[in-house]
């Protein structure tokens, strides 16, 4: 199987690996976590080693946590079984939390099947389940040791699923445009195959995507600085979903309006560069995300903004960009970001 | 604060310092967690930034993590936030588990309050909870930045809980003898002195526990050699505690019951010195340890011992004495771990 990165880890190391579809469940005795939908994507399964959680966000808590643990010590796995998680972001996330805590740590696999954790949630070790209406309030950084990525996965996955996951490939994109005919240029230049999931085409955007994040990742793994960059667009983001119950926006969209306000707010501190702001909003609006003002009041996303776990020391902070390949960290006058959340989205 | 000992981890270092209990509660703002006896120990706490949990190995559940996560959050502490856990094995175990999973891991520091919790749970960043009758079933590996230890909170402890501390002094004695003066000959030499909790001698024998307990963790931080040594008389002494619902036996009973269970087995198969077995069980018994036969059958006991994390791919591994300072680790044939558990204890 070709390793597209590898991520260094207190001195072992996790893989993120192309695989076809048929080698990804091995031979061996593990635990298999899916949820209702990816279960259906491999029906010759073992049923008697595999755990269906139910779909959606609702999943990611601690129910779902001791179901995986109590399966597993069940199957008597020991600190050196194996459990893999196959699924969308909170599949993963879940899995490898429980894996983070059985035993203090048993052996992890992920297999994203959704853009999104291929390119964002499967890599990079965070772990978590929401808590109190804050999404990953509780969690930990262990990352798997493989990440199995089969592009193959992606053909049946819901149209707004596969948008919600291009919203971070386009993050991924502004953030690191790599060189010519790097990832930004396919983004902008070969949008039609990427909306129409052509093969070789979607392989290396993927492949592309997932460098974007292993690179930042592999230079900060516990979230002190780099790292930061690749919460662009989701403090807002993040608001936005916990102030509507996580059930009104995909991820992907309340991104995307993420960063249409990120935008916004480097542009009223003159920070951003305001023709490249007008080609990013170009390119958001091309990719189809609807984005309109939120049935959400000012007051609402703030005050789930300041819940936020990305709030340190009681100041909210936010990855704004200067221009393309150029994300900064900045702390934000209270005034400005009251008058951005306040403002019709562009 | 002296520094008693420090232990590299990850980049980072965990400290451990003799401290005088008035200087423990710092000033600042910082979430206090204790459980209803420790709590009385410091009257003048806040009760704002205070948060009691019930007394016992019951409180070393998920509720309990719920409860310290959500006054963490209630208390608007970021990921730079402390959370000091004061008490015996169980608020430090749980406080630090909680700690490790808030926003992924924010600060920590530990004030052990039992002689157990000092020179054992307290160092060596496990953390846990138990789950289906299975004693840290969940946890994870969090060392506390600080372990403030203050011998004269020992002066109030009940004898009891006193001597559960004692077996694993005297385990850990056993490990690692030191040199002339060292541990072993003030377990052995000053028994008076450390049953009557003498000011000077208690100071030495915790910092001599701790230190053996340090140089052991910092060769084997992820417990994958090494440190398996510290699990001496803890896979039968789990395994009692488990069979008797973790309410019969104190841990350290339990684990002085363990160590001789492990020296009958290591003299089985000839690996003990049967002499210095002799001495051992004599040093054990002169500690006050009354150890019976547990009113629990041989099946019993190995039912709970195969359900022991300690296990590994199946095969049960004990850690045996060939003599003073000399542990191995062993997996054991199971028509000898029967004779042994069958055995009356000697």
């Amino acid at each position: 199987m070709k390793i597209i990165a590898e991520i260094p880890y207190n001195g072992s190391c996790s893989k993120i690996k192309l695989f076809p579809k048929k080698a990804i469940i091995p031979e061996e005795k593990v635990l298999l976590v899916f949820d209702s939908s990816t279960a259906q994507l491999f029906p010759d399964r073992n049923p008697e080693y595999s755990l269906v959680l139910p779909p959606g966000e609702a999943a990611k808590n601690w129910v779902s946590v001791e179901r995986i643990i109590s399966r597993a010590l069940n199957l008597s796995l020991g600190r050196d079984g194996i459990i893999i998680g196959i699924g969308g972001g909170v599949v993963t996330d879940v899995t490898a939390f429980a894996a983070s805590l059985y035993m203090r740590g048993c052996r992890l696999i992920l297999v994203p099947t959704t853009l999104l954790a291929m390119v964002d949630a499967a890599a990079g070790g965070k772990t978590g389940i929401d808590f109190l209406g804050i999404k990953n309030l509780i969690g930990t950084f262990y990352p798997a040791e493989e990440v199995r990525i089969c592009p193959e996965l992606l053909k049946t996955l819901p149209t707004s699923e596969y948008r919600s996951g291009l919203a971070e490939v386009i993050k991924h994109a502004m953030l690191n445009p790599g060189k010519s005919g790097g990832l930004w240029d396919t983004v902008t230049g070969k949008r039609t195959e990427i909306l129409a999931r052509q093969g070789s085409i979607l392989e290396k955007v993927i492949i592309d995507a997932v460098k974007v994040k292993v690179d930042i990742v592999s230079r900060d793994l516990k979230e002190n600085g780099v790292r930061a960059y690749l919460n662009l667009g989701h403090t807002f983001g993040h608001a936005l979903e916990s102030a509507t119950n996580f059930n009104r926006w995909s991820h992907g969209e309340a991104v995307a309006w993420g960063i249409l306000k990120a935008l916004e707010l480097g542009e009223r501190l003159s920070i951003t560069d305001k023709q490249w702001a007008d080609e990013c909003r170009k390119l958001i609006a091309d990719y189809g995300f609807e984005i309109i003002t939120p049935q959400v009041t000012p007051a609402e996303l703030k005050k789930a903004m300041t819940g936020d776990k990305k709030k340190l020391g009681g100041k909210l902070r936010f990855v704004l960009m200067r221009g393309l390949g150029e994300p900064i960290l900045q702390e934000v006058p209270e005034k400005e970001l009251d008058a951005v959340l306040k403002s019709k989205v562009r």
